[in-house]
């Protein structure tokens, strides 16, 4: 397509293009690229002030470029037919979308796939080779099963929603619509609770099931388990990486955002929006806040108000923590022993 | 069933029960619930002086309340029939197997499993699915595989083992009587053990294997490693949590925890009933006495002697540690700045 | 074998060995183990003064010793026939590999294997049970693939690469000649990229592609993404340990090392022969020199130049962290309170 169909099909004005100003710059383009990558025939973007040199210097054929830089004469000189937008990461991902759709099988069931007889399937779902479907599971429309997915019975899964290879969804548990599960994650597993006895640990049944909301993202390999009794829940839109742990009973909010390597211990709330940084652990029961934020490798072994951002373990206010990090570097010259 | 049914099922005396004060207090009961969720119909638990207060606010019909707490009359004025105990968490888990057992499939070898016909397979086993079991495997009793499992040669699986849905279990492992391997985890995969070279790394093979003693539980996407030489081995009734890591060449006691996202080095030594919590990682070929705890996150770089508790990284004593903690947070005020 | 023959199978000179002094010395060998194991008719070796007492006392029939240590004589006296070498765990790795390889499955393509019609397929190629392998994807010559595995479209896999059970390889990916990929890893499944809006996470679509050039190892459970545009390269090799996360777009060079349950956030980079030990976490579009080592648990958030060695959180040069940590245990007591 060239400049003109991409400004159509994004749906975008004139005037918060060059075509305003350009009519005439209107090049072929093929594809995206990182700014860094830009070659012609690329859409690229620079998002903030800290590329902006990359203006005049990627080769990129057209160029998003933030409301608030003035870039867009440096693009115009050099060729490079652009877009303004508040945010040129978002307008970034639609255009990749253009060009770009994750592979998806065909609307159909493999021969090969082990389909208990009582399974309610809705309509265009895709079923891969050697899937296996236990019964009473109810598959909503257009709902995408890749292979060697496991499902065991009575779980229930929300229309569009895509089940990615040898990903594991364990009893009664309930996904909702649009979400994805990617390969090797495991849902609704046995929380881990044993009572200490003098002949050893007794296991506590874990009759609950876990609850994925709308639009949830589950990363590779993580595990989210069911807990004893009640449910473990995931909040609509809310994403997990890859090799999070869920332990059983959380309550997790809305747009949630728990980078890879997180552990939450059972019974963790949290609030909508919060965000956990990479390897960050929370301790059992604990409350952290909506549009709370922790740190890399944070470890929250106490209540965290909402809108609080913390660091370090034990985990501190985040202004605290980085003044402490200082000092400590300077212990060995504070004491006298630099 | 009512509350006499459920004393008798329990093998309960009367008069740890309100049925030896009050034997007309006979409410019927179909469920579990924790205590805050709990409604009428249902059992549910008070575990200690924290909760006492749920005695006069839960709604359920039967509460099991701690010996050393009086709520009897509590519970009794507002009509709800009790039982006293000294483990009120370990009687919850024995009414809650009453009411729910996890889901087994039934005892078939499925037609699509792909089973090498070497395979000795035991009296009542199940075989799911598009499991797949290479030769000279043993399966003893009433062993439960679940869909999609892949067992390679020479492994040896004792009774009423229960492997779930996609786990792996390599050459020569030996899992032994009433353990559970839950979705994802991998058994006997090889050590990551290298030799440095100036032309790269070489590989040390490792031709050792892997041993779970009977009782031993190991969580989803857990992976437990064989080593170069000998074996890894883990004790009787150990419980392993989700994403947890065992080098190769570790030596596992009895009755240990390993909670979520351990981590342990190869040829780590635990002694019996070691408790490690979340993401606390060891280094190689440390040894941790028999009852050692360590705190979440810890990092263990030298020996930890029995009945030690641990915290923080380096791994400290533990009232040292909290020491430390709040002598950390004092710095900026301790050194004039804050 | 006997020693003789062990040594002409390592090609050895005979002055490196017993043969030399003392030619009868002759005992049979069937097998290695760890010095403290060591028995009869075992190969085993020395790998440092500090498993220097263990020449008087090991059972072992041939010892492998350091060329530096004088424990030839020591030895002889107990009729253990020696060789001598500058790196015994390397000549170990070469015996044990006489003895033991690891399984590998007939060059069959097992007929339950699920492949698409545009697969191509090298020569002496093994597919195990139940494996698919979706269009386009090629596979290089003695390719093996074991059970379960779930290949998706367009992927590329060179000559004499594993790929273990229950392992998933995404759309598109790479991977060189001479890797293993451990069972349970995920190859090349999507970046974690959101772009934050009032209405929630919208989805960056994650068009790239991973790259293993060469002797790539990935452990178990260990997970690599693919980034929105580019690709995610692990140079030649590099050798990734169980539960590690490679996020979306990272440059790893040649013959690193990462331990288990290492986490490296988006487009980090590493140069070659960089060591990372267990838990080790690395921050957005670090880069970490050549030859430079994290200690375990190290969390790296600033840039790290070659050669360095780091340890702790954040991560500082190793010795000035050694001090801190000294100073740290010392707190109560430099501030009058132990």
């Amino acid at each position: 397509m060239n400049f003109q169909d991409l400004v159509r099909r994004l749906d975008l004005s004139e005037t918060q293009t060059s075509l305003g100003d350009s009519p005439a710059l209107n090049p072929d383009v093929s594809g995206v690229a990182a700014i860094q990558q830009a070659q012609a025939g690329t859409v690229s973007f620079i998002e903030s002030s800290a590329f902006a040199y990359w203006a005049s210097e990627a080769e990129a054929s057209v160029l998003i470029l933030p409301q608030k830089l003035n870039l867009t004469e440096v693009a115009l000189e050099r060729g490079i037919a652009w877009i303004v937008t508040d945010n040129p990461r978002l307008l970034f991902a639609r255009v990749l979308a253009l060009f770009y759709q994750p592979w998806q099988p065909d609307p159909i069931i493999h021969p090969t796939a082990a389909i208990d007889s009582t399974v309610q399937v809705g309509m265009e779902v895709s079923i891969g080779a050697h899937a296996v479907i236990q019964a009473g599971v109810r598959l909503g429309d257009r709902v995408c099963i890749h292979a060697n997915v496991v499902i065991y019975p009575g779980v229930e899964i929300g229309d569009r929603t895509v089940l990615h290879a040898n990903c594991v969804i364990h009893e009664r548990s309930a996904i909702g619509q649009d979400c994805v599960i990617h390969s090797g994650a495991v849902i609704g597993s046995e929380g881990f609770g044993f009572v200490p006895t003098a002949a050893g640990w007794v296991k506590m049944p874990q009759s609950g099931r876990v609850i994925l909301e709308d639009g949830v993202e589950v990363g590779c390999n993580t595990t989210i388990d069911r807990p004893a009794v009640g449910e473990t829940r995931i909040g609509a839109g809310t994403k997990i990486d890859n090799l999070v742990q869920v332990g059983h009973g959380c309550q997790i909010g809305r747009n949630c955002i728990l980078v890879s390597q997180v552990g939450l211990a059972g019974a963790v709330e949290l609030g909508d929006r919060v965000v956990l940084a990479g390897q960050v652990g929370v301790s059992e029961k604990i409350k952290v806040g909506t549009g709370a934020i922790a740190t890399g490798k944070a470890g929250i072994i106490q209540d965290v108000a909402a809108g609080e951002t913390v660091s370090g373990f034990p985990a501190l206010p985040h202004k605290l923590w980085l003044r402490i990090s200082v000092l400590m570097r300077r212990l060995p010259e504070l004491f006298g022993k630099s």
